[in-house]
């Protein structure tokens, strides 16, 4: 399966300039944010796809959950007696709280202080922090900015807006032969924090266009664009029939930061997409951890109610670098280079996942004489090449039940190489496909 | 479950003075020793809570076994020819081989010394020895005592009886909710061994106190103060219709020592037992290690044709400390804190046979709204607590089937906090107990 | 079970003159070379034992392969302008390609190179090559006499026929009380290789020898000594209704070269061969390896069609060591220490085949009283011996389903020690064979 030969200098400048496009938009769970976002994930698709854009009113139930209002900031400053605004919205999104309520008012610092959050461990950076669930607001600033404020009073003005409105989110489908469904989702919630998550939406993008040009597809894709937690229950509530059809998923987030990629198991870590990210992860030297249900939509799709085959990929896990949740997750902390080696890594993941079956060998008694069939080495004597490994595994284990996969993990080889080795063997009449692997 | 908020001095105290009271008592598999020794268990009781002892004649079949004669001491020495005590089996019970037949013969030293114990790398302690099942005798005595002695001749005196008595042993019954028991046994035949084993006496007197004031137990309790291997035995041959109402049982001996706790598995390895001993064995840097048919009763217990669930609780095992089995293994090589950590462990053993259970989450379509109810943080983009952790876990994994513990294990928490998270999240309305842990 | 106390020093002695005598012959696939080792081995088997020789015309179809025709040199020489030979099949067999066809020509240096093989790394070493499936020809020689060869022009001869014939193998069979077969295989087609594989042939000789003097056998054995590939798969398919019979097997190989012992597991893994030779070869500081489709003709008796239980013992295996395929192995590579070591672990397996069985604890209420049949020391306080803990081993987990091997690898007690445990206890009447293991 040819996966694409397109240009990785290409690919790299068209998620560098998506992010930069997003970069600056003030998103968060509902508000203008979000539907500027997803203009901008709906621009960068090829002719032929199309971002669907789904409403869902505040108010709306969704299981356990409750659609909010929606959020939308004008403005919002903290200005010191002479009037200069030592705290401003308009110079960085997380200075406001999201979800900070309307204000309007003069306070000494002893009242302004306890809506102010820093980080004083790292005295330039600005924190990110919401109240999505409580009425309440606050500014986030870098500690040596709080240290020159002085004493005030100050100015407070947070002039937002918090009302009946909607929940949005977007959807991309790209058809294949099949009906089932392999799932990407990346949350659109985070406002101006590049690896969590503009790193997963253009990266998803990437996969979504890599996909969309394959010349066959055995599954359907689906890549949703939804704001976090929220976001993915709403959906959850308004699929429940489609859940059915999804045969693998994984949350993306956190592509484009340091370290290895770090594949998240399901919750019942055995399933399909788990074998596949595994093999794909470990094989570039990444890392493999246990499903736990704390972290990004990862716990919805898992939850016992669902229970969807969804793992994550990311690189270096949320809450483990000190840049995460802070203006240090900037444009230039997200590299290139790591977002195109989780791009690659993802196709890796797609082409098991379209191509893994089982096979059956059509000669089974001892090994057949490849060279007769000119694929063995005339002149014997010496060691086998990767080539001849790939298919003496893939003979000797191809008795209608064992998938390509299994093979490949059993041999240490690269799942390619043993779908390239099935290949020729097909093609010389010493296997024949059997069956798709188990549903898991 | 509150498990006890008494003193740990006020127990150290206890378990110290009782040891002294049991420690200068003369005991091997039967005789007077043995009754005084369950006379100083009785009147260690709380009111309300009654030591039955139970007297098996000599002569009666049990299984393979039958019940010894009845042995007893009146005195016993080696004298010079000054007539001087240079063994005395007054200054210590070891100096006397148990179950040693009467003998009044002077003697030359070539005649006496095939009769003589002693320890050469360990020259002044004075080894245990017993010679139950053949009729002989014999002195243990420090080396340096040996060397000391002279040529003789000696006039050699054990004035012992050795006649049909009894067997005797002791039980204390608390009674649950249901019939079904954990038992706890601890070997009474030691005579003058610290470790070996007043420090399983005391203990399991202390978790009898604190298991009798639990408000609730779902298990009855049994408690049996038994020699070792003949007694067991006995026991479990008048007993069989009870054995089917063991669930869970642990032998305790060793447990004053040094070194961390060790836990030895039963025979089939799997165990609910295993399981909440390992949690709580492993969590306190314990070690866990595998049945093997030698070592105390736990070999009868596990024997073919009775195969109770029971495990062991000691520290560093028999025959792994130099002092095992001597002298050396007196009041002061046990120490107060290892007895309280050795009964710490205990009720955490018993808090998790109480307490496991499988719950159902009642809310299983994505993580319920926590914050709503009031059990999550209202600030967002921080990390979740240990309570947190433990709620999510729990709703994460309760679909009926997986029990607290096997949450606990996976979530690599303590019960006690899964324990807790599930009481919180019941009282929500969130979570309902489904069953209790299947019968291993 | 006495195994044999036979002189190791004699059996060294006659492995080391049956090498002597196979080492010059001229040996491959087919052909002269193959009868006349055949004629060695059968003239080696003691009185009573008869080699039966199998010949199968060139053309016979074999599953997916053909039975090649025959190859027979008269002579093979490269001369220079002066006619000096200076490549000469009659100085080392290896010189010649086998299986090259007739030559008779003068070339320069150009024309011949391509014919030409060597190891420029080892320039002193001369290469094994074969060439039985292209109809070619070629010289293999050391990197030293080609640089020393000039320009010539030389003049090449091959006198080779290739033409119809027979493929033949040996087979030696020891009947015992049941018709099922322990079978063993070495392949005779290299040619002056001592490691790979006189090795081989001449351990597999002494285990015959060794079991045909059992004073009893549980098992047939059937000694198979064939061409690689070519001949085993012949010989499969010439004794299907045999195959069903086979319970264990073991291809041997390359048995005294240096290194440990090394075990490849059959394809399934958990065959009781795996199991018998991971006991004895890790207990001897052996290796234990996961079956691979690459190898000697295991992989074609663990082949899909045929599924058979047959691992392969040798030590460091082909192209581990840089001898492999080359001149360098010859007589003085292989080590008779090496050899007496191949030879008594495979007769601990054997030993393990014949006698493993599942025993029924008779006295299974708690332990049985040792003491009074004489089987347990009478003075007790000290440690269990191993003879002790090899009967509490056996007797604590002979539930008529676990077998001797079972105990003795969940104990990591020598399969020797448990099984003179079981037949002391069964002596004792407390024992009593219950079953033979399951057929795996």
């Amino acid at each position: 399966m040819p996966m694409g030969a397109e240009d990785d200098a290409a690919r790299a400048k068209r998620m560098r300039s998506r992010m930069e496009l997003l970069y600056p938009i003030c998103r968060s769970i509902t508000g203008d944010g979000v539907r500027q976002t997803l203009d901008v994930i709906g621009e960068s698709l090829r002719p032929g796809l199309e971002l669907r854009r789904r409403a869902v009113p505040s108010g709306t139930a969704a299981y356990d959950w409750t659609v909010n209002d929606e959020w939308n900031v004008r403005d919002a400053w903290i200005a010191d007696p002479t009037g200069r605004r030592v705290v401003d919205f308009q110079e960085h999104n997380l200075h406001l709280v999201s979800y900070s309520v309307p204000v309007r008012a003069r306070m000494s610092m002893d009242e302004l202080r306890p809506h102010l959050h820093t980080l004083p461990e790292h005295p330039d950076w600005i924190p990110y922090r919401t109240t999505y669930y409580q009425r309440t607001w606050g500014f986030c600033l870098a500690q040596r900015q709080l240290e020159a404020m002085g004493e005030g009073p100050f100015d407070v003005v947070v002039d937002t807006t918090l009302r009946p409105g909607e929940l949005t989110y977007g959807e991309l489908v790209i058809p294949g032969e099949s009906a089932e469904e392999v799932l990407f989702t990346s949350h659109v919630c985070h406002p101006s924090l590049a690896n969590d998550n503009l790193s997963g939406i253009v990266v998803a993008l990437e996969v979504a266009r890599a996909v969309a040009a394959l010349p066959w597809r055995r599954f359907s894709y689906r890549f949703v664009f939804a704001p976090g937690t929220i976001g993915s229950i709403t959906w959850l509530s308004r699929n429940r029939p489609l859940l059915d059809r999804i045969r693998h998923g994984l949350v993306l987030t956190g592509l484009g930061g340091p370290g290895p990629l770090v594949y998240k198991r399901t919750r019942r870590g055995d399933r399909t997409i788990d074998r596949a990210a595994t093999h794909v992860v470990s094989r570039r030297g990444g890392e493999v951890r246990d499903y736990s249900p704390y972290g990004y939509d990862e716990r919805q799709f898992n939850a016992i109610g669902f229970d969807l085959p969804v793992g994550r990929l990311s690189r270096t896990p949320h809450g483990e670098f000190p840049e995460y949740h802070t203006s240090a997750d900037d444009l230039d902390f997200v590299k290139d280079g790591e977002l195109l080696d989780a791009h690659a890594a993802l196709m890796r993941i797609v082409e098991i996942l379209e191509n893994d079956a089982a096979y059956l060998n059509l000669s089974p008694h001892g090994e057949p004489q490849l060279g007769k069939r000119g694929l063995y080495p005339t002149t014997g004597g010496k060691s086998a090449s990767d080539a001849v490994m790939a298919m003496l595994w893939t003979l000797g284990y191809s008795d209608g039940c064992a998938t390509l996969l299994d093979i490949a993990d059993r041999a240490d080889l690269d799942f390619a190489q043993v779908c390239s080795a099935a290949t020729d063997l097909a093609g010389a009449g010493l296997l024949e496909r059997a069956s798709e692997p188990p549903r898991r």
